[in-house]
């Protein structure tokens, strides 16, 4: 646990130091879980928005992206229940005046409860190689079963009386457990809330009355809002896909993990429509599509696996996460959700129009199941830098630190280096990043030793570095070192382009889904 | 003027028509002044994204892109000067209890007295040819001299009360001139008040206080606040840029013409920080670089002008617009700002820390200078759409609609057309898209006559379409019509990726702006 835990202080600090992520409003002391993309972090993720666009949009015929705006009409909150039920359960403490998640508190506590449970499994561990002590083991296990059947009956009553409303029952547990507020251990607690996680705003359109609004907790119902808008005008026939990329807010109490969960985070979301009765066959199709999307980045098949909802939300049929090896443990990076045709049915209702399409081939009107997928882009960013980021040690004995993102999500392409400024390399190197800057992002750097600049892009994911020498000025070649083999090999200047894109080019990721 | 504004409404009613722009929530009656971008407006918007980005990032070695957060520390906008001035006056008429905005009102007065002039000069340009009446004339010369003269004073009187925040004075200039409520007539006003057009919202971070947010109402800010961290990790030296594209928000009152003027806008900002006393150099060299990536577009350069500021903003030493020629007359589409040192200063002044860079070659350290270039991507959206939206008549006297988009832009690339489904042509069609799909975004149509299906993708700007027919499969050739001169030719299909890449690489763009 504390290897992870130093593991992902590195990638945080990493992240910095390289300009991928800095804490918003740093200068202000930072805005609270909220984070800033710094100039290589701007670019990673463009490059997987670009990943996904392509993937879900360029290569489906039957798949098309829209932009909606962040402002919505408040009714649609209305209709997709956020207004009523997105909440979470908050409790104050009365003496440090903090507040605190309920049912984090809970959580808290059971974790600790299997800590205990961890360290007389590893006590025990300890004695195995001496003479057995049958009632040692014995005792240690029945210990260990104890503490797991706490937590199993604490969780469970916990997610009862979630489910009942019974937030009274939330608090006597809290009570019971005598949990202490974490940083001064009063256990002086004020009741439990339900707090709706919508940032809300006020349109003021008018001197009578300020119209309420939130910005968007989710991009998915910007797609259902739109969907007969799409469809006519696109002309598509069920099944088809709605695509969007965009900011969503969720003004959370416990914020935590980096850019793991944020206040304002991305998401990107896919509302594939199909005929009532086939969901769950598209459902199927999809948890592989977008397994196979996540497979092909390379960062390793044994760090994904499924995880499917056995408690379902009120609006799906079947659900299903992927989950990825985060520094922190397998955590949900994508879910996959048959929503049946709740959303567009609640839109009709509330808002009085059909949202029906007419099947030539049922020859009747219909509201559309729907099948979503729903990736957070911010956690791909962090599985990418927490995966990719590595401490190697070379043949020499000497260290580098290397972020082998794959080429195509790459910020920078290739940095062109000459060896010296002086006696022509730096205006030849400068010529060589002329002659390329139309088709890739690339550096220029001058500064420092060679072997200081190889670092420093291996640092930042890199995937060529270009040195112009001597020798490069009468024959026309430059040294090509690849990242990751750290390979070095004489290429013709006027092959660079070639061989830059074959490595770089989205094709590469593309192709391996067909 | 009747004319313009039908060809306002045109883009306006086509735009929806071909899935570029949907009133955002229409099916709730729509949310005033906010739009969505539908499956062709976003990939049209994502394309200025990328011609912007790179020609600001990715040719320039000394800019770079961050992405910073839509929330800040509130801490930010004191600093700005947005939370203290960032104002609308407003007025109330108190029989209609509708809202407007009392410079608007004026405004919109004195655009009456200008129709007013164009009268008398439309109703005397029509007695050219007659015997000359010089009483006549001079009478007319002199009623138009009076109508001018009155616009004059009202405004100017109004910028000076303004100026003064002398709201009082407002309110007797709108009680003098008798202006009334526009559609009740009553004259029964409020006090004039400021009004804030910031969004504000609520972070719910402890039970003590909630801590007051503004959805940021411009991208500078986040550059601004982030300066120092880019510099340091990206090593550049003075002078160099920071580039961020992102969502804005202004709480406007009276907000107009379509995706012009926005509730949520898109902004593409770059902020170039200079040695003092450098500025102008910079400022006068940017105007140039940016009108420059406008006419790179081809939308003639009749279309744009530049609108130099006489009276400057308290943040700047010089600044002027790029005016471009909307249905509704030249408007502003890019602001180019000489901004001193005056924010980075007042981020010094309020969260205390030092802003300063060190400038190895004067040995010094100093608060760098800023030149902005800022310009709103929703606006050139609606310059591209207004510009390239044609009825043509053809040499046969029918007409077709067609959207001259620069194919760089284009939302589709090119339409994969079978001649008819059966006989293996929809296959054969199938095989082409699925060999162009890596590289361009396409559309497969095999439904309607062939000649309605090249209308429709005139109407939506798509550069190249590709029929397949018989003879396809046989030669392996396919007719591609170009969207501007319509002609077809026969090529191998082993040719298309070239020919479509040559017309709409990004390339066609950023090499003219070397």
């Amino acid at each position: 646990m504390a290897k992870q835990e130093d593991a992902f202080k590195k990638v945080v600090s990493h992240a910095k130091e390289y300009g991928f992520i800095f804490p918003s409003s740093e200068i202000y002391d930072g805005l609270s879980a909220v984070y800033d993309y710094g100039q290589n972090g701007a670019e990673l993720k463009n490059n997987i928005k670009q990943y996904w666009w392509k993937a879900m949009v360029q290569l489906n015929e039957n798949i098309v992206g829209i932009d909606s705006a962040i402002l919505m009409h408040p009714t649609t909150w209305k209709a997709s229940g956020h207004v009523d039920a997105f909440n979470d359960p908050l409790i104050d403490n009365k003496d440090s005046k903090k507040r605190f998640r309920a049912d984090v508190l809970i959580e808290d506590y059971c974790a600790k409860l299997e800590d205990k449970a961890q360290k007389e499994i590893d006590k025990a561990a300890k004695r195995f190689g001496d003479a057995f002590d049958k009632a040692q083991f014995e005792a240690t296990n029945s210990r260990v079963i104890d503490y797991r059947e706490k937590q199993k009956s604490i969780l469970s009553r916990m997610a009862q009386s979630l489910d009942n409303n019974d937030l009274a029952d939330v608090k006597a547990l809290i009570e019971e457990l005598e949990i202490a507020d974490p940083d001064t251990g009063s256990k002086n607690w004020t009741e439990v809330r339900q707090f709706n996680l919508m940032f809300g705003t006020k349109l003021g359109a008018s001197a009578e009355h300020a119209m309420d609004l939130y910005l968007r907790p989710e991009t998915a119902q910007g797609i259902f809002v739109n969907f007969l808008n799409v469809q006519k005008t696109s002309r598509h026939k069920l099944p088809f896909g709605i695509a969007q990329i965009g900011k969503a807010f969720r003004n959370e109490i416990v914020a935590r993990q980096f850019i793991f969960r944020m206040r304002e985070f991305e998401q990107m979301e896919m509302q594939f429509f199909v005929p009532p009765g086939t969901e769950l066959k598209f459902y199927e199709e999809w948890k592989q599509k977008r397994l196979n999307w996540h497979l092909a980045l390379g960062l390793g098949e044994e760090n994904y696996k499924f995880h499917d909802h056995e408690k379902l939300a009120h609006y799906a049929n079947a659900a299903a996460d992927i989950e990825f090896k985060f520094p922190f443990g397998f955590k949900e990076l994508e879910g996959i959700h048959s929503r049946t045709d709740f959303d567009l049915n609640a839109h009709e209702q509330h808002s009085g129009r059909k949202l029906q399409y007419f099947d030539p081939e049922r020859n009747e009107n219909y509201v559309p199941y729907v099948v979503e997928t729903s990736i957070g882009l911010d956690r791909l960013f962090l599985a990418l830098m927490s995966n990719c980021l590595k401490d190697e040690v070379l043949e020499d004995g000497s260290e580098r630190t290397v972020l082998s993102l794959p080429p195509a999500l790459a910020p920078v392409k290739a940095a062109i280096l000459p060896l010296m400024k002086k006696d022509g390399l730096g205006e030849y190197a400068e010529k060589i990043f002329d002659d390329l800057k139309y088709d890739f992002n690339l550096i220029y750097e001058d500064k420092d030793s060679i072997g200081k600049r190889y670092r420093r892009n291996d640092a930042l994911g890199t995937p060529y570095c270009i040195t112009v020498d001597h020798e490069s000025l009468s024959d026309h070649t430059v040294t090509l070192r690849d990242r990751d083999t750290m390979k070095q090999e004489r290429v013709a200047v006027s092959e660079l382009r070639r061989i830059i894109d074959e490595k770089t080019n989205f094709r590469n990721l593309l192709t391996q889904l067909s």
